[in-house]
C-alpha cells in the first residue's frame, strides 16, 4: 500500500515513520531542499515555506514535545532553541530510516481522485521536481503541508493604513532586531511571535508598544519551582479535576492561578472576555519588560494616521515608525480540490481534525490542522499512528452522518467555550484529544490496570507529567523503552542545568530538611505566609 | 557652618540637600562635568568615575528607592532604567536648588585636619579645577565619593591567567554585547552586573558560562502577583517576624521562599554555605536563560589554560574566548589620610557605617559605605539627615570607646551571620538600619501612636511596603506630602503598566469575585492545589 506524504516537517516525518511502522510504503514529498519544515531556519524568507527568527525557542519542554518512542537527548536543554529542535528531527529521521523516503525539492502540484476512487480510494498525485512533472497513483495521502507558510495580513481591518507613511511588515518577515534601531515600534497582535518580536525590539528601539484587543493569559516556561510549565500543568490528575469541575469553577481556578505570577489587569493583559479560556501565551520576558517600561500594552488599533496610530478607548495618538503585524497565518491546500477539503474561516470540517467526512473512502487525511493547548509534536504523531491504521484497515471510521454530526457538535461547543474568532475552532484540550485517538488505536494507558501490576509507574503516570511515552506502554507500536523513559523524565530535565553542586551541600541538607520540617510546625503557628 | 561634600552622585546630592535643610552651608565638589555619579551614563569609560552599561535598570523599585520627600513621577516605570534614574536626580537637584551648590569639574585633592582641629574640628580642603589648586577651610566634611570607581581584579586568585591567550576585562569596561559576537564567553563572578552581562552576551555569543563559587539566591523584580520585589518583601510586619524568629527558622523560611520560584539546586545556583544569608541577586532573566540552555552555571575557576578554563570539581576543561571578571570594586579615599579612615578588606571601621570612631570632633562622615539588603538611596539620605544634625550639634555621638565597642561587636556578628568574605561586613538589614538612624534624629514613625490618630495610615505603614516617606511623617524634616505619598504608593506603581483596560471587564469582575469566593470553598473540598 503506497502512501503519499505531503511535506517533511514535524507532521510529515511522523507520518512517514508511522507508515513504515505499519508496513505501508510512504513517499514523502518535500518542496524545499531539506527536512525540518518550520524548524529549519534560513536567513532569508523563502516563498511557500515557514519562516522563523534565529532566537526562536520551543514553547514546550523537550519531555512533553518528544515523539513517543524517541526522547530528546539528555544533554539538550529543557526548552530547545530552534537549531536543537531541527537536530532532534534529523536524529529521528536518521534513527528510523526516514531520509530514503523523502523526495526533497519535489512540489506536490495536485492530488485528485483516481477515476476508480469510489471503489479503490486511490489518488492521482502530480509532483514537480527540477521543472519536470510526474504523475503517480497512490493508495492514500497524508497532507502534512503545515499552517505557517501563508501570512494573514488583513489590512482592511486597519483603517488608514494606506496613508501611514512608516514602514510595516508581517511577522513572518522578521529575522533580526536591527531594523528597529532607534525606532518607535508598534507590534499588532499578541501571539507568541508578537511578544518575542516586541521583546527583542525593545532592546534597540526607542519605544515598543504591543496592541492587543483580546489580551491573553501569559505562562512562563519557568513554572512552579522552576519546572517546565507543561510538565507541571499537563497531568492526568489536573485534567481529571478540570474536566469534572463545573465550568465556572474551573475558569475561576485558571484565572486565579494565572494571576499568581502577576496580576494581568495591572499589566494591561487581562483577556478581553474573561469567561472563555483563550489560548495562552508562553513568554518568560514580557512581565519584567512591562514593569521596567520597555514595553507598553495598548488596546486594539482604531486607525492609522500619517505617522501615528490611534487605539480604541485612548484619546492620544501615538507616534509610530514601524508596524509589525503579528496577525497569524492562513491555511490553504492549493493542490487539493475544494470538494475534498474546504477551508472556511481558517478551519476545515474534518472528523477529529483529520478526516474529511464526505469521502467514499478514508484514504486522505490532514495532519496538524489543530491548535492543541499543549505540545504539537505528540499530537501529530498520534494522528499519524491512527491514520496509518485507518489506511491499513485496522481501524474503522464511523458512518458519514455520525462523523458530520460530531464535527458540527464540536464546532458548536468550541464557539460556546472559546468564542468563535479567527481559528479558535481548532483549539483543543491536549490530553483529552490524545487519549481519544489513543483509545481508537488501543494505545491508551490504563492507570487502574497498571496500579496492580506496576504501581510506581501508575502513580507517575497519574500524578506526573503526561509525557507522550505513556502512549507506547502497550498496544500496537509498543516501545520497550517507554517505562524507563517515563521514570527518568525529570532526570533528563534537570541534567543540563544542574551543572554546579555547591561544596558541602549534600552533607548538611538532609539533616536541615528534618530540622526544617519540625520548624515548619512552629512557622504555621506563627502564621507566617 | 561650611560643609564640604565630596562627590555629586546620589549620596552627594542627598548630603547637600540635607545640609541646606539644616541651614548649613554645603559646597559640593564633583570631579566630573555633571551630577549623577553612577547613574550618569557615558559611552566611554572615564578614569576615576563609575561606569555603567546602557541597558542597566534599577534593581529596586521607584517607590522604595525614592528620597523620602520626593517621590518618583507617576509615569516613570516601577523599575526605572538608568536614564530615568538620572532624570530623577536632576529633578531632585532642580527642586531643592542643589545645582548652585555643586562645583563641577573640581577634584578634591586632599582633606587634612586643620591645625586647630582638636578644638574646632575644622578641615583644610585642597581642590583642583582646570589645573589650578585651591585651598579652603571647612567646618565639616561629608565623603560621598562612592564605591564603584576602582575595579577589583585579583588576578592572583586565578592561576594560569598569564598564559590564557583569549581576551579578558573587568565588568567595568562593559558597554555593549557586540564584543561577544560568536565567542565563547566566561563570566567570572555572579553579582548583579555579572548576570546582566551574561544575559546580554548570550543573545549573540556562541556559548555563555557563569562561574560562581558561592552561588546566590535570585530574586526577580516581578515578584508575587507581579508587584515589585522590594515592596512585597520589605515590610514592617515581615521585618518583625524575621527578627523575632530564631535564626534557623528564619533561614529555613528564606530558603523555602527563595526556592518557590525555582529550585536553586536544580539550576546550579544554590548558595555554597547555605546557612548564612548571602546578599541576594536581582535578575528577571537568568532562570529562563538557564532552562533554555543559553547560560550554563559552573563552580569557581580552578585555573586557566591557553584557550580554556578548568572549574573546581569538574573534570573537563572548557574552551573560552573571552573572560569578563565581575569581581567587584575596591574602595579608597586617596584624599584622606589613613589615620582618618583606614580601609581593610573593603570595609572601614566606622560608627554606624558613617563616623570614624577616633576623631576628636565628629566633623567628618562617610556616606554610602554600606551594603543594605534593600534600596541604597533612602539609606544614604538617612545618613545625610543624621550627619547634618550631628554636624550642627543637634545629635551627639557616644564616647569613643562605646563607638569602638559597637563597631567591633557588629563586625563579629556579621562574620557569624554572613561569613566574612570580601566586603560582607557591610551587609546590613535595611529596615533595622534605617529605623536606628531615624530614631537618632527623631524621625522614626510610631505605628502604635498612629493607630489611635490615623489607623488607615498606621496599618498601611505596618502591613504595606516600608517606603521611605514613612520617615517624613514627623520629627525634624517633616514633609506635609508624606501621608499622601504613602497612601498612593501602589497607584504610582500600577499607573504606567495599566495601559489597557479590556472591554466589559469592570462590569463582570466584581460579581465573579463573589461567585469565585463561594466556589473557593468547593475547591478546597476538592483539594485542588
Amino acid at each position: 500500500m503506497r502512501v503519499a506524504v505531503v511535506g517533511a516537517g514535524v507532521s510529515g516525518l511522523a507520518a512517514t515513520k508511522c507508515c513504515l511502522d505499519e508496513g505501508l510504503e510512504p513517499t514523502c514529498f518535500e518542496q524545499s531542499q531539506d527536512i525540518g519544515g518550520l524548524w529549519r531556519y534560513t536567513e532569508h524568507v523563502e516563498a511557500g515555506r515557514p519562516s522563523i527568527y534565529p532566537s526562536l525557542i520551543s514553547n514546550t519542554s523537550k519531555e512533553m514535545s518528544a515523539f513517543s518512542d524517541f526522547p530528546f537527548p539528555e544533554h539538550f536543554p529543557a526548552f530547545p532553541p530552534n537549531a536543537l529542535l531541527l537536530e532532534y528531527l534529523r536524529r529521528y529521521a536518521e534513527r528510523f530510516g526516514l531520509r530514503q523516503r523523502v523526495r526533497a525539492g519535489t512540489t506536490v502540484v495536485s492530488v485528485r481522485k483516481h477515476p476508480d476512487f469510489a471503489t479503490t480510494g486511490r489518488w492521482n498525485v502530480v509532483t514537480e521536481a527540477g521543472g519536470k512533472r510526474t504523475s503517480d497513483v497512490f493508495d492514500a495521502v497524508m497532507v502534512c503541508s503545515g499552517s505557517f507558510s501563508e501570512p494573514s495580513l488583513p489590512l482592511q481591518c486597519f483603517p488608514g493604513i494606506e496613508q501611514f507613511r512608516g514602514q510595516y511588515f508581517h511577522s513572518r518577515q522578521y529575522k533580526h532586531p536591527d531594523v528597529f534601531q532607534g525606532k518607535r515600534v508598534l507590534v499588532v497582535g499578541m501571539g507568541n511571535s508578537g511578544v518575542d518580536i516586541a521583546v527583542e525590539a525593545s532592546r534597540v528601539a526607542a519605544k515598543v508598544t504591543i496592541s492587543t484587543s483580546r489580551g491573553s493569559w501569559l505562562l512562563s516556561r519557568v513554572f512552579e519551582r522552576g519546572y517546565p510549565w507543561d510538565m507541571v500543568s499537563i497531568t492526568r490528575l489536573k485534567n481529571l479535576i478540570k474536566t469534572s469541575l463545573p465550568g465556572a469553577l474551573s475558569w475561576w481556578l485558571i484565572n486565579s492561578k494565572a494571576n499568581k505570577r502577576f496580576n494581568h489587569t495591572n499589566y494591561g493583559l487581562q483577556p478581553d472576555n474573561s469567561w472563555p479560556v483563550h489560548e495562552a501565551l508562553v513568554n518568560d520576558d514580557l512581565p519584567s519588560y512591562i514593569l521596567t517600561g520597555r514595553i507598553t500594552i495598548k488596546p486594539g488599533v482604531k486607525e492609522f494616521r500619517d505617522n501615528s496610530v490611534l487605539f480604541h478607548n485612548c484619546p492620544e495618538e501615538e507616534p509610530v515608525d514601524i508596524v509589525v503585524f503579528c496577525t497569524g497565518y492562513n491555511v490553504s491546500f492549493p493542490f487539493l480540490e475544494e470538494s475534498v477539503v474546504r477551508m472556511e474561516n481558517k478551519h476545515a470540517s474534518l472528523y477529529k481534525y483529520v478526516f474529511p467526512t464526505h469521502l467514499e473512502k478514508p484514504t486522505l487525511a490532514v495532519l496538524g490542522l489543530i491548535k492543541p493547548l499543549g505540545p504539537v509534536m505528540p499530537v501529530v504523531e498520534m494522528q499519524a499512528r491512527w491514520v496509518s491504521r485507518v489506511f491499513k484497515g485496522l481501524c474503522h471510521l464511523p458512518s458519514q452522518s455520525v462523523m458530520e454530526e460530531e464535527v458540527n457538535e464540536n464546532k458548536k461547543n468550541k464557539v460556546k467555550w472559546f468564542g468563535l474568532t479567527y481559528d479558535e475552532v481548532l483549539i483543543t484540550e491536549w490530553l483529552v484529544y490524545l487519549d481519544t485517538l489513543a483509545s481508537l488505536i488501543g494505545a491508551k494507558p490504563s492507570v487502574l490496570g497498571l496500579l496492580c501490576t506496576d504501581p510506581k509507574l501508575a502513580l507517575t503516570i497519574f500524578f506526573g507529567p503526561c509525557s507522550p511515552f505513556q502512549f507506547r506502554l502497550g498496544g500496537p507500536g509498543r516501545w520497550q523503552g517507554a517505562r524507563q523513559a517515563i521514570l527518568t523524565q525529570w532526570d533528563r530535565v534537570i541534567k543540563p542545568t544542574k551543572t554546579r553542586v555547591p561544596a558541602g551541600y549534600s552533607s548538611s541538607f538532609p539533616s536541615l530538611l528534618v530540622v526544617g520540617f519540625l520548624l515548619l510546625l512552629a512557622a504555621v503557628i506563627f502564621g507566617f505566609k
